[in-house]
């Protein structure tokens, strides 16, 4: 192995942030990854998957080896939408650096990542002179920031009927609230969506006894599940919580009483419910509150995620252990956050998260330090080299 | 006088439902009655206002004699929109009869009764042979469904800047719920409607601790407003009301906790208030109820019009006395419904309103019974007759 087989990792952040791969573009990115994977000696497939009402998506699984154990490096390259472009510094796909931060699109969710993924192997492999029994991989969406439906999910479901079994992996989302090494994760809150319609009577509000205003109904309802604990929490997962997001009617007559009123809400929770059983604990509170008032009440579910949680042991130890090394301080292992990948690829071995610091994804003048770059790079190598020592 | 100053009144209120008069358009109406009115001696004024934001609108105001008492009878040639125009079983604007039912937008609300005041007038002039002391006058807007600003209280300034004083009147408005001759109206509640937004923080549902959800307060404040006691009525008015039309956040993101939420009120309210003392009433409410949640709230307030009350007394009796010679029941003095433009003439001289069965106004297939449309020009003609002997 020479130096024509190392991979710079800020270079290679900055040609994938050149990519305006907004969600469900890929725009070359997948291309650039391929191109530098393959230059190490890894095999690459890419997997464009199709569904009804979402558009086709590109993806991609890379192997260096044959042998198992096989680690892998998941994560995406497609991108949010850039917001109020006028309020950019700097153009958002345009991967500039100033006083030692690299701004754009992509910087912290997760491009960086992608590409430390990439010069970790490359250096892993250099360094070990291609001789470990095991292997590398990385399975890239272009749809995570999307519907998710073309994604990891099919990627996995595509790996199982080939037989490309994985034993352990990492995913770099960004984990980190504030700084550098301060958080990985072990697991996610699970998430429960439902629409809520309730159904009255219309008629004039100078005529309120010939009508059934189904507005009261409804913030009772509110008031009933926003009221409803469900648990205190455990050891790894803060308890869980319900937001509603929406209420609409959209009523513009101020003399008429309409006849349905709508609610969403989201519940992130914990390993203390399934989604279906949390459905019936809703479903429960519903009924007793819609039985008080006479109310006549419809609920949606949609059932996003269940809760998972790699539990604390060896391999969580591993990253802690690589992190700690490199920066000093041990991460806390945590299950905050919102959803990720990781829901898919828990399925079927267990999963971490560890990433840059996330502050300013989704945000206008989205950025990385490149000092923390480089840290994701080293901890990328060193978990490789403890994972197959 | 001779035969060719009658007025046959169903086919004058034929003649005016087949204009399509939607508000503000009046597609001829105005010249039907008007043309009626000069026959028999009317002198005819029409009106036409205009307005900021709203379009002009054509008003008539005719009188027969010149000397007082001048005794009033106001209405309105403008309709509702057809609705569903597919669900009519006969054209809208066609007054088709059959068994009896004239069919049509108007029949009801208010062209029949507008039909009726005119041939009521051409009776009595013709049966007291023109000589009694006093006039007769009609006050006929076109915009009483749309906005009202640019008729009835315009018409009665204007009335008033031209010395046109008017001692006592009848107004045509549907006010029979179910059959003819149940109910006169001799005062209306008051209406006041409340714009509500509840300012919060906006956020990411896995991160509840970062945002304010403004959702639950809005439904505490809703919930405080309906549960508020305004009154328990009185011995002409029932108890005041409120009722929310509308609750609408318009966030279509299950992930995100929004910014602000907003709902929105109407009062129907009697004379234990006026709309300074509602407002008082409402934001105390509120206040307190935002305090205790350490709710941001704004409320805008719309004070569309204060309750009134004809004292029952000689002019409420002789309306109510006519009612019962020719249907042979008396009928309810009541202040029960929506409003109407009586509220802008109890600010000019005692004013009760008495008309058709309401059961169709607004709908689809409107309708009125030949025998009732017979039966309110007998009566008007009879209040002719008492209030002039």
């Amino acid at each position: 192995m020479n130096k024509n087989n190392t991979i710079d990792v800020v270079p290679l952040t900055q040609e994938l942030m050149n990519c305006p791969s907004i969600t469900p573009a890929d725009a070359g990115a997948l291309d650039v990854l391929q191109k530098a994977l393959e230059k190490i000696g890894f095999t690459c497939q890419r997997l464009v998957f199709s569904d009804e009402n979402t558009p086709d998506v590109d993806n991609l699984y890379a192997r260096f080896g044959s042998e198992a154990p096989n680690f892998c490096f998941a994560g995406h390259t497609d991108v949010v939408p850039v917001g109020d472009e006028a309020a950019w510094k700097t153009g958002p796909f345009e991967s500039v650096i100033k006083n030692g931060i690299l701004y754009g699109r992509g910087a912290a969710d997760m491009k960086a990542a992608v590409a430390c993924f990439a010069a970790s192997s490359a250096r892993f492999i250099e360094n070990s002179g291609g001789n470990f029994k095991g292997s590398i991989s990385l399975l890239i969406t272009g749809d995570e920031e999307g519907p998710a439906i073309n994604g990891t999910r099919k990627v996995l479901e595509w790996m199982a009927e080939n037989g490309e079994r994985i034993d352990h992996c990492v995913v770099g989302e960004p984990t980190n609230p504030t700084k550098m090494g301060e958080m990985v994760k072990i697991g996610r809150r699970g998430s429960f969506t439902g629409f809520l319609n309730v159904i009255g009577s219309e008629g004039h509000v100078a005529y309120p006894h010939l009508a059934d205003n189904p507005i009261p109904h409804l913030t009772a309802l509110v008031t009933a599940l926003s009221n409803l604990e469900l648990d205190n929490g455990s050891e790894h997962f803060q308890a869980s919580n319900l937001e509603f997001t929406t209420m609409d009617v959209g009523n513009t007559a101020t003399n008429v009483i309409p006849r349905t009123a709508t609610a969403t809400f989201n519940i992130r929770f914990n390993t203390h419910h399934s989604l279906d059983s949390l459905e019936a604990t809703i479903r429960a509170c519903l009924d007793q509150a819609a039985e008080k008032n006479g109310t006549v009440y419809e609920l949606r579910a949609l059932k996003n995620s269940e809760p998972f949680l790699t539990e604390k042991g060896d391999f969580s130890t591993l990253v802690a252990n690589a992190i700690g090394q490199r920066l000093g301080q041990e991460p806390e292992l945590s299950t905050t956050g919102g959803t990720s990948d990781a829901r898919y690829i828990k399925n079927y071995c267990p999963v971490v998260e560890f990433g840059l610091v996330g502050q300013t994804m989704h945000k206008v003048d989205e950025c990385a330090n490149i000092a923390d770059i480089e840290a994701l790079a080293d901890i990328y190598t060193d978990i490789l080299e403890r994972y197959f020592a």
